[in-house]
């Protein structure tokens, strides 16, 4: 593999900021490699959008992310990995892997709990999808995969209504839902979730293990790209990390601090000027 | 005015399903109308969209209504009347009236507390705007105007998520803020609002008032129609109510219902496809 192509940034793309929540995790796990983030805050949040609408808007981005030299392309976001993964490995072909949020944690939970009960939450979307039951029955047809909408999560958490009552009340009225009954584990299903884990946690107690897909899913990405010999071993990137969003406000701004921890500049990028 | 041209539906938009409260106020207000209503679905909620997203949206919705031949256009939203208002007017030109949600709502404020204090709460967006501040001053400068942005309402209400012990703790910690200190009288500034008004008449007491925007605006819309001789006087419709949504989804669907309170159509027209 060719350094020049090594050192081309990762393509990260989400309806949103919560997005960050994963280019935090590969921040982390993959220090020589430079960031280009994507966030669709036009279109925020997918949750709200039918199928044909989500592809439509990942296929453009991923055209952006391909055009802008990116050498992998992560669906950030669990709607979109949901509806879109298909045709966006179909736009990138077969020299850019495509990584989602999806597979790196259903191969985790039938290799971790192969006969037991997990539980799953996520948007409307993600849900109605039954992405996670289905990738988790392609692994390992013994767990019972069991999943609950819970659709007030994540503009609660975009809107900073966390860590009080009123938060906990809601994440405790949508946990106690008899579809999750008898959870050995719980993945948060949407990459705004990370912001409230120490709130489901103490709501589900510590029999129930509380899975973090941004960190699995950064160590699937770190392992694809050492399997083809993307991966840039520096332990300082080789540019700055790049962030875009499709519609500037100052509400995401200034939430997008919260997800990334660490100081970051946005750019707009209007997709409907073009 | 031509019987032809008095007989051409109402046009009224919104950013996804609120403005069905104010569909159905002006379709128990005025019951020979006949309605073409818009909801931008792919882009609700307005409140997460910068002013300049807002107003491009609006501009294309208006030029659809127009080319189905509305005699009057209605901005069944608040952020888009915050925002929007002056572009729409333009493109509509002098023929077809435009009204919005805000200003029916100013001079009503204006003449009925002319010395009071008076709450408003609303989307980021629409609260950002202070358009509601600034309607009400150019009317009356001795009211006070105070107002709080509220933007875990409307997801809320769009999931269901009232008459219930949550949604009256959200909205307790909304209206106990010091900003609304005072109030005589609280205005439901977001479409979606009114499905609450319950909930908020229980928060805030009987001390305060709390307005309907959708009656007050039906009224100003008979009102005006009735002044440039468009109003149809007829006790039943020329024609079907139409309902278009930019996107399509169950979730839209059932919750359309809940918002007009009548059996409606809805069909999906796709801007992104144009």
């Amino acid at each position: 593999m060719s350094s020049h192509r090594i050192a081309r940034p990762i393509g990260i793309f989400d309806s949103g900021i919560g997005g960050l929540t994963v280019a935090a995790a590969i921040r982390r796990s993959m220090p020589g490699e430079r960031l280009l983030y994507f966030g669709d805050t036009e279109h925020f949040p997918y949750g709200e959008r039918s199928p044909d609408a989500i592809r439509h808007y990942a296929i453009r981005i991923t055209n952006f992310l391909l055009d802008q030299g990116c050498k992998a392309i992560v669906i950030a976001c669990n709607t979109a990995s949901a509806h879109a993964s298909g045709p966006v490995e179909l736009t990138a072909g077969d020299q850019v892997p495509v990584f989602n949020v999806i597979d790196p944690v259903a191969t985790h939970i039938a290799e971790t709990w192969p006969t037991g009960t997990i539980g799953v939450i996520g948007t409307k979307g993600t849900i109605a999808s039954r992405v996670y039951v289905k990738a988790v029955a392609k692994r390992n047809k013994q767990v019972k995969v069991r999943s609950l909408a819970t659709p007030l999560l994540a503009p609660m958490i975009e809107e900073g209504f966390y860590n009080n009552n009123i938060s906990l009340a809601v994440i405790r009225s949508y946990l106690e839902h008899r579809n999750l009954a008898g959870m050995e584990a719980l993945v948060l299903g949407c990459t705004h979730y990370p912001l409230i884990r120490d709130e489901v946690e103490k709501v589900v107690g510590s029999r129930v293990s509380v899975l973090d897909p941004p960190t699995i899913v950064a160590a699937t990405i770190k392992q694809g790209l050492k399997d083809q010999g993307l991966l840039r071993r520096s332990r300082t990137p080789a540019g700055a990390d790049k962030f875009f969003l499709s519609d500037m406000t100052d509400s995401f701004k200034s939430s997008a601090k919260r997800f990334f921890r660490k100081p970051m500049q946005l750019r707009e990028l209007r997709m409907w000027d073009h």
